[in-house]
């Protein structure tokens, strides 16, 4: 199958694009370094040292495997980028990972709130109008997160809800309760693709992911020169993976407030997994299909604990130092969302272990030397303009 | 009270602007003349001879009624300008029609979509930024849609629906089903103000405001050089407004489809009486409010019947030509939206009648030579872009 990888030099993107062309499909990354220049603005990086660049990548992938990927550097909101892209490559389907993917990143200030909503929502247009033009038959499979739901008194479910309301019902897109600038630019989202698959009869797959933890997939392992990237500063780092790094060098674990927020969780083989068993199960024409993505449901003090007993194990004394709250979330809430339909699809879900968070703790201890201490606290506060305002 | 009016030149804007100035607030009126610039370049235009700019409008009312409308010229997506705006008058309330606000439009193609939404959504956004920086306790005053709601098969409440699912039960955003990438801005903007409410503890009500009819305020008739603009033609025109003018000038009223679309309707003097109720009663800080702003409930066909009628009475006669539908909308369906928000604040519907609809008929034909009639059929079809392609 032709498959479009948008973001395909991003955390995801590039396992992604990796495990596609070695199955045996013609894959194609798109990507404009977004990520990479947020973090030279902000002066860090990832842990483990990635490839120079896409094209540098996608040759270092050709020289261990044989195998091609290719390659476009450009901005997706470039409509004339996006249309000779769809129009030489014509793909089949199309994996949308091509976002700013920080809540932090999009609280920082109005600017970093109107980049992240119009860099997310003009990508995304550009992209389903492309689909309706150049390829109508093609599946998109967009990465939308948790996020979008916020944390409702009632059980989540998989993108729509039926309701009865006064002798009547219906079965409607879920009411979203989004937490940051950035999970709103996924709603907007989610909506936009939504309206595209109703009026132009466009296949769509919106996967509404949790948190992902993991440095390693079966393509990264093969050669230095593949590894993905891993962030663990505030405005990329996610809540696992920057506990595990936190552990090995000896920083207190920081989870924000009590800790009491749950959310689903997913080791990064189970998206790569997902995000197959999505593209080989394409939805119908004008289906807009929405599976919610992730394995386990944790708060953020379990997770803590987890890795305090991970590290105990190995002989690292873990600390928990419980930090004022950056966000404005509930840190006591109802949580459970329904994820049965990649399940129903044959996904095999690789569960969080202590083994796990202990080779987490060696592959993190071989690229210690790398690590970039200043960053790790968060600076971002979601009152922060409030806080700035004179009334 | 000091009242900011965003989008102050448009058909509401306008008369809003002279209402509360008359009323004794102080106003400032804010403009970029967007919806000038799109009639320029469509080669349609206002049928009613509106003031040649804000300033020259301003002046008029000054010389008519001895009061002042403060008065910007510039565009809300320009920060430096928003910010100036807010610092220099100090707004407690601000009331926001300053948007691209036509479905049609939107749908032309991909950059008047991009338009529309980046438009409309950055310029909430910044108005969002500046109350919570300079007016944390202003009161946002938005103009949204009942078109966020699209047609679900259940009553459609006022912005939240009680669900109860699954043995639980929380209140949450009402889902949304909007039919064009301008309505879909509207629903963006919704999301965005219900978390800076959240967040910031800003006020706001969301006004989800039907169709609206009607050429005349107690304001415009004072003075010709205060008429309000009247759109007809395919893009900026709506349904009750442009059967009325079609109707003088011997054209067939031109319902889409079988003319089953069934919508909430409301005078514009009552857009203005409900604006002014939402501003007298602010929201509670940190209160996302939601009002359904229309008085009546008509289907298309309806509407088209009640112009025949009244055309009758004074001797005109009128054709009823069903077109194919440019859109893509159920044309039968069930409707029943809740409306009693407003009223109960006080709001006095000035209901539809024959008597107001030849009424409108004379003011029309009063400036029935500047009817230009080649931009009165629909030429954007919702399909558009999937008929162009090559699938």
């Amino acid at each position: 199958m032709r498959i479009l990888i948008l973001g395909g030099d991003g955390y995801l993107g590039w396992p992604t694009s990796m495990h596609f062309a070695r199955a045996g499909h013609e894959v194609h990354a798109v990507d404009d370094y977004l990520r990479r220049r947020a973090h030279q603005e902000a002066g860090t990086d990832s842990l483990t040292p990635i490839g120079p660049s896409l094209p540098a990548r996608a040759n270092a992938f050709r020289d261990v495997t044989g195998l091609e990927i290719g390659v476009t550097e450009g901005d997706l909101t470039d409509w004339s980028l996006v249309e000779r892209v769809f129009r030489e490559f014509e793909p089949e389907a199309i994996v949308h990972y091509g976002e700013m993917p920080s809540a932090p990143y999009s609280m920082i200030d109005r600017e970093h709130a109107v980049f992240t909503q119009t860099n997310n929502v003009v990508n995304t247009l550009n992209v389903l109008y492309a689909m309706a033009e150049l390829a109508p038959d093609a599946h998109l499979v967009k990465l939308g997160t948790m996020g979008e739901y916020g944390t409702p008194d009632i059980d989540i479910e998989e993108g729509y809800l039926h309701v009865e309301h006064k002798g009547r019902s219906d079965t409607l897109p879920f009411p979203k309760l989004p937490g940051s600038m950035y999970h709103l630019s996924k709603v907007h989202d989610s909506h936009n693709i939504h309206f595209a698959c109703r009026i132009w009869g466009l296949r769509a797959t919106d996967l509404n992911q949790g948190v992902v933890y993991g440095i390693e997939t079966e393509e990264t392992r093969l050669d230095e020169r593949l590894l993905t990237r891993f962030d663990y500063d505030e405005v990329f780092g996610t809540a696992l993976n920057r506990f595990c790094l936190q552990a090995v060098i000896g920083h207190p674990l920081t989870p924000y407030g009590r800790g009491g927020q749950t959310r689903g969780y997913l080791n990064i083989l189970d998206t790569i997994q997902c995000v197959q068993l999505a593209v080989l199960n394409p939805a119908a024409a004008g289906e807009f299909r929405v599976f919610n993505q992730f394995t386990e449901q944790f708060s953020v003090v379990e997770l803590a604990e987890l890795v305090r007993k991970a590290g105990a194990e190995v002989g690292i004394e873990v600390r928990i130092d419980h930090l004022d709250n950056p966000r404005i979330e509930a840190e006591d809430h109802y949580y459970n969302a329904v994820h049965t339909k990649l399940l129903d699809l044959g996904l095999q879900p690789h569960l969080l272990s202590e083994t796990l968070i202990e080779s987490m703790f060696e592959t993190i201890r071989r690229y210690e030397d790398r690590v970039i201490p200043d960053h790790i606290m968060p600076a971002t506060r979601w009152r922060g303009v409030r806080e700035r305002s004179p009334g």
